[in-house]
């Protein structure tokens, strides 16, 4: 479930980048603090059959943004990917879910630091599972989130 | 320029995977052991207008696979992914290309030892360059070639 006041915002995640938006990626799940994604098979998949890798990496890449959206002040901060690892463990013969979180100590965080110094790195480690619950793939990224500059529109 | 021999497969390789299609990649110079990738900037930017990430990952990966098919011998080898870091170094802007080669002696090597134990890793370290020549991200990958077992159909 989408909570109300995340509504807009989500249709804009997924909706303002094509890359992202062709996968056919959906938000499944989405308050304060957490977001769970899923990506499907079906228009991500490879020549054998299995998902894409490139499927794999959008929904752990996607998962730095929508976490910035519900965890920080979007009015005064933007994030930016800066690094990515992924680790395909096991071939993904179904749709993939991905479940991201911070607490609200880890945000509060993040967030007083960027206040501080104009910006925060910040560091996920996420497993993407397949509908058996076996992970498929395992991320790693570090994001960034900046002070918006005066008159600059991040809007996304 | 594609080498005549690797006309086929280089379009079953743009072709095959629907998430590399929808892209626009392209395969710009193709021959023994060489390959030079294009993705356009166009149907690939994010909501600030820089190219996607999932699409400079996307060029990435697919170098793996492209370097298999003109260095190895595909009708009797496959490729498969094992990880793939990409660091964003700055915002791509332009189109964006990547160059990948193997040397005679690298592609044999690999492909010896995959001969004597069914399978092989190799690793690419790779640039993404924008059309000022810049680098604009660096990514570091892990593949590994495998025979293809009896009977199994691994066209591309």
């Amino acid at each position: 479930m989408i909570e109300e006041k995340f509504e807009a915002v989500s249709q804009r995640a997924l909706n303002s980048v094509e890359g992202i938006k062709r996968t056919g990626l959906k938000i499944i799940d989405l308050k304060e603090r957490y977001s769970k994604t899923l990506m499907p098979l079906e228009g991500n998949v490879n020549h054998v059959g299995m998902m894409y890798a490139g499927s794999l990496f959008t929904i752990g890449e996607f998962s730095g943004g929508i976490i910035h959206l519900v965890s920080f002040d979007i009015n005064r901060f933007f994030p930016i990917v800066k690094e990515i690892s992924i680790r395909f463990r096991r071939p993904a013969l179904t749709d993939v879910t991905l479940e991201v979180s911070f607490t609200k100590e880890e945000a509060d965080s993040i967030q007083a630091e960027a206040e501080k110094n104009e910006k925060a790195d910040f560091t996920l480690d996420l497993e993407i599972k397949d509908q058996e619950n076996e992970i498929v793939s395992i991320v790693n990224g570090v994001w960034q989130i900046r002070k918006i500059p005066e008159g600059m529109d991040v809007s996304i």
